[in-house]
């Protein structure tokens, strides 16, 4: 049964039927003409405006929609990204999936076959060129849109998404420019919808037991956490045309900073209150040298080839730090280059011990002896397993997606858009979390001095609860 | 045989066989007064001048002195440190030590006890208060002199060691502030004698194989290194009148650093080929909150007792990253306060893999799968121990000492003495791996932006041979 959002608390603008592609170019006009041009927004190393630039509509720190009977999504990108995530999405109870979008055909042709596989309504198809998202978009019967795109277009498409009266849910890095950052937040405020930046690993079920035992104090005062993303990309190199590594490449070419921080720091500002009651402060960024993807493209493909035309100037690992109000501290490394094993780091520091992965591990004081790491996980789960994970777990588990924590967040955000609850990561978390990548940018090509984060809550922060996942199993 | 080291190719400045206290007094005058009043040199988190201050004498970059049939050692500091040294020492060929020194009456027993036990020839014995040391000092038949005293006297000591004409043997760190760094360096060029920095963590067994590694190339090009002294240390708060604990803990109260960064970060330096053919250019440093020893005390000592009324100001975890001049990236981390199993990290990471302890891993692209990290590290010791660890390992496994890497240590450096080698930690090392103190310090106030380096070396850096340790076996 369809559910006309118009009717929540919250207006949003108007908007026809159907606009032609001048009309969407006019709403385009609202953002800088350059990221459009470009291809990619760059701070180019230059310290930006981190000033509280717009006006306060109306905080959403604890924003709740109306509960929604059924949540009607449309999607845009149906690459690697978004048809794993549909699969999912058909899954759960009370979601449809009305529209979807992508440019490449091939990609629409794999989520008709999906579909048909799992004997689902046909959703309405948008595939005519890159800016088809808008016809998606101009639709008056979604009321939230999954952004599975190259990370250019994500805050872009999220603004667009929001000021066409419906919740963005977008892939990570929702922004890549302190400017992208203002935008969402400035758009998430006007138009009192969410901005929700997908942070899968905030429902991994390490990192939801870690938010546990982390809420029930048994890391004592947190004092240090640690985050990564180290995961060797290179053979993404080998996408020309099409998938992750025919864009991500690029920016390896163009930015030298922290690229992709969001999938560990995410976890991290959730222990630690980011945004409700402590925010990140300031950021200091290196970045060692750029010499792995010259090398491997040397070694990979004939010299003339692409790949061996380009300079790689992002630094193989960089490390970042970073300073929260109430002087915490978190590293937060990026390293998708060298030849070593996968981590997210995901270590969580307080005054009674540490947790920490890769591996799983952790060393309590009230265990007793603390001087060597813990690594038999069953007895933290067996007290500490989060009831989101436990509420989850079987269909995780069945369904898959980097471990279950895809279904988790899928099942999750649709649970409290149903039930008129604040979503785990507002708009502000996505500021937050994104930031990091210009901010290191600016830090790493200034020695390394450190950038002041911008207040994206605009003071609320300081005000508001706790972060904690709630009421992830009544009223479902 | 004694062996007049004045015969040696540099000539030292002659010092009468004996002085009074008053004269040593005129001595100490050279050093600043705040030095003996304070107790404890701090830069107080200000940015300290960090230019070249001295005319350069003759650097000491790859300075040997004559070789020296037998070396004879002074040893000041009978403690903890002090005691167990000379026990190593006296297991060495060509090495006779001539006078201890330590103003604590037990600490002069346990030594003569130790001595009588090994059957020695007994030392001169100087104990007569703080500055008995300089009556050592005085003798003209000392070569070098072991300084194994609380950290605020090692500094003060190396310099009054080397105006005496002798080579300094100093304990970790060498000095506290910038100031007292270059003290180090002007007295090691002025007097044409050895400061060396008695680190052994640069004479383990991991950490030479490591550097076996690296020079032999199996990491490719070096981008980044990771470093920390993590070890709990709160019990050493129990120390109340003698003990390291005594005069440790009032660092804790008087400044936020990167306290004892040393261990961690001597063999990176050395990988790094840092003070020759590299340097370190800047450093950015944030601290967590100080929360831990104020709760330990709470909770082990009465509430009117002595270390329940300090103000615990350094905080529990200091992360602090290095740029160096070629680019590289260095993290170094200091916690002897949070509940954890210890740590010095030691990893280091090139384009062809990284190497890391704690535990023992190593992943290489050349082994074909590297993304999983391979603990067995029987197959890299047969292939990368170094000869030094080989020719040393049955002598240093019976000797003990830190698994071996103290008597590794001082035979090592013995030896270079003995043939005329330069030592493989010279005054530039021992100012630029212990500067991080006070740079971590002022980066940390100062919202953490960067800290440059001083250049300790005055350019000659950049023509300096790389590091290694050679001759380790020959001319035995």
């Amino acid at each position: 049964m369809s559910h006309d959002i118009s009717n929540g608390a919250n207006v949003r603008k108007p908007l026809p039927e159907k606009r032609s592609r001048r009309e969407f170019l006019q709403t385009a006009s609202l953002l800088p003409a350059a990221l459009y041009l470009d291809g990619c927004a760059s701070s180019g190393g230059q310290k930006e405006n981190v000033n509280n630039r717009g006006d306060t509509a109306g905080s959403m720190i604890d924003y709740a929609h109306e509960p929604l009977d059924k949540v009607r999504i449309g999607i845009i990108g149906m690459g690697r990204r978004g048809l794993p995530m549909m699969r999912l999405l058909l899954a759960i109870d009370g979601v449809e999936v009305v529209a979807i979008s992508d440019p490449f055909a091939p990609a629409l042709d794999n989520a008709r076959k999906l579909l048909t596989e799992h004997g689902a309504a046909m959703p309405a198809f948008y595939g005519d060129g890159d800016y088809a998202y808008r016809e998606l978009l101009a639709r008056d019967d979604i009321d939230a849109v999954y952004i599975a795109t190259p990370w250019r277009w994500h805050a872009p498409m999220a603004v667009e998404t929001m000021d066409s009266g419906k919740h963005a849910l977008v892939e990570v890095p929702a922004a890549l420019t302190i400017d992208e950052c203002w935008q969402l937040v400035d758009a998430s405020e006007r138009t009192q919808r969410q901005c929700m930046m997908m942070e899968n690993v905030c429902y991994g079920r390490e990192e939801l037991m870690a938010l546990n035992m982390v809420r029930e104090g048994v890391l004592g005062e947190l004092l240090h956490g640690e985050a990564a993303y180290i995961h060797e990309l290179r053979w993404q190199m080998k996408d020309m045309d099409e998938g992750t590594g025919s864009w991500r490449t690029g920016w390896h070419a163009r930015r030298d900073a922290n690229l992709y921080p969001t999938h560990g720091l995410g976890p991290i500002a959730q222990y630690m209150n980011i945004n409700r009651g402590d925010r990140f402060d300031y950021l200091s960024s290196m970045s060692s040298p750029a010499l792995g993807r010259q090398l491997y493209a040397q070694r990979e493909f004939p010299a003339d080839h692409q790949r061996n035309q380009e300079t790689y100037i992002c630094g193989d690992m960089n490390t970042s730090l970073i300073k929260t109000a109430r002087g915490r501290t978190i590293m937060v490394q990026h390293d998708t280059t060298t030849p070593r094993p996968y981590t997210r780091h995901n270590l969580i520091q307080g005054t009674n011990g540490v947790y920490g992965q890769y591996p799983d591990r952790f060393a309590l004081e009230s265990l007793g002896d603390f001087h060597a790491w813990q690594h038999d996980m069953s007895t933290l789960q067996e007290r500490y397993d989060h009831d989101l994970w436990k509420r989850t777990e079987e269909a995780a588990n069945e369904l898959g997606g980097h471990g279950g924590m895809d279904f988790v967040m899928l099942w999750r955000t649709i649970f409290c858009l149903r039930n008129g609850l604040p979503l785990d990561q507002n708009v502000y978390d996505a500021a937050a979390w994104s930031v990091v990548i210009p901010l290191s940018e600016a830090s790493n090509a200034d020695r390394g001095n450190s950038m002041d984060f911008p207040d994206f809550t605009r003071g609320a922060w300081q005000d508001a609860a706790p972060f904690n996942i709630r009421d992830a199993v009544s009223n479902a």
